[in-house]
């Protein structure tokens, strides 16, 4: 099953993909469907339908660092026996097709990722409960301010830039897509690959992150994990090379779709 | 003035303290209170009224970690360029008194601070515009779980913890305040002092802090800032010390007021 925030000429709405069309789901948005928790009825074909944000407002988007074998070799660590956590806000969260805007200056670096969105209440949940709780899976893209990164110990500060985030287009559900037996995330700046990876090599998949959060932290309907990102990074190039003025960053995931941003300069 | 959300035989509400008592607020919180920007009309006296916790739901609980020139100087570091930034998540937050309920085996540790809180919207802010925007100052204690924020590089899954951050008592605003002329924060643990720093020897200020943190994302009404802890944590005792069940931590800004908050392990 395929879901997503569609906006039409009528408005947003819940959207579910049946039929070769999307059709409304009672809420909103995918954050306000997650949350109530209700039986969906699928109403009608939407015309002109166009997936936009799939979550408008989580209350939590929890992200994972080192998490890919080939990136983890890359760096020269050893693999990790905890996952690497840091926190975002809603507010980095942008559409599919949104431009990324920041101001001129910043070293503005690409993360292609898995993002694992929750479907019900979790806390101290073991892994195999953790499993039952995915609503399902999207794309992200991790954007990150180096400079601003590197300015502390801590790169909250690199990751927490307001509208830098992209997600979506959509959220395909477990009995659709199983990230264990492997998806290839892939990362394109200009048309020219720079990312790779396949999520069977992540050190810590879905479940075990969200089993492991949920030892500290609820987790609720709608919050999302980011799992990390494959080795191929804009930092780690030879010299190290960063997001232009005008550059088109696509982040792909082929079973879940594209994530298609444009990156503008302010001055 | 003296604003705290206080819980009353009728429910809870926003308050005043005047004349000798606390008046009711239009607003069930101050979270609610400092959203709603509108006049504040005052109330009756409420009797036998008790602040609990003061800002249930920010949407932002941003920490800065290495503020102050003796705890600095203490772990042997230069003075910071840049303040290190990290996230909590509201769910963190607890009252007053509450107790501190984690699973037993973990190493917590204390850290006494000031906390500021927005209350007008910011994004590239000024110094002296983010002054102008500060709702009032309050204490609270970014209890820490030291085993897992050495765990990896990055703090978060060391201080994300639920329900382990006391805030509070009440919010004290900047006309009756000032922590930059200097307060002290101090932290006792059974009665014995552990902790006494001078808010006046802040690398980052309350307003620097706001300013800097607003380059990146937007401050909302309510959102709080905790400026740093001074030195004198357990994890710097020699042998290290953590709290044990049972151990009471009272934090104090005396100009403000006094967390008093037991420790209890489950098992």
């Amino acid at each position: 099953m395929r879901l997503a925030t569609v906006a039409t000429p009528a408005g947003s709405t819940a959207a579910v993909w049946q039929n070769d069309a999307w059709r409304a789901l009672p809420a909103p948005d995918l954050s306000s469907l997650l949350a109530s928790g209700a039986d969906w009825g699928v109403g009608d074909a939407l015309p002109d339908a166009v997936p936009v944000l799939p979550l408008p407002r989580p209350g939590k988007v929890i992200c994972c660092g080192l998490n890919y074998g080939d990136h983890i070799a890359e760096t020269g660590r050893e693999t990790p026996t905890h996952p690497t956590l840091f926190a975002k806000y809603a507010d980095t969260l942008i559409g599919p097709h949104d431009d990324i805007v920041l101001p001129a200056g910043l070293e503005v670096d690409w993360e292609a990722e898995l993002a694992v969105v929750v479907g019900a209440t979790l806390r101290n949940a073991t892994a195999a409960e953790a499993e039952q709780a995915i609503a399902g899976y999207t794309v992200a893209n991790d954007i990150s301010v180096r400079d601003w990164q590197r300015r502390t110990l801590q790169w909250f500060q690199g990751k927490a830039w307001d509208a830098t985030t992209p997600i979506g287009p959509v959220l395909v559900t477990p009995d659709d897509l199983d990230p264990t037996a492997g998806v290839e995330v892939v990362c394109r700046v200009n048309g020219v690959e720079r990312q790779r990876g396949d999520t069977k090599t992540l050190v810590f998949d879905s479940a075990a992150l969200l089993a492991y959060i949920s030892t500290f932290t609820v987790l609720r309907p709608g919050d999302v994990v980011l799992t990390g990102t494959p080795g191929g990074v804009g930092m780690g190039m030879t010299p190290p090379t960063y997001l232009r003025d005008g550059d088109v960053v696509e982040t792909e995931i082929a079973s879940i779709g594209t994530l298609t941003n444009t990156v503008r300069f302010t001055h």
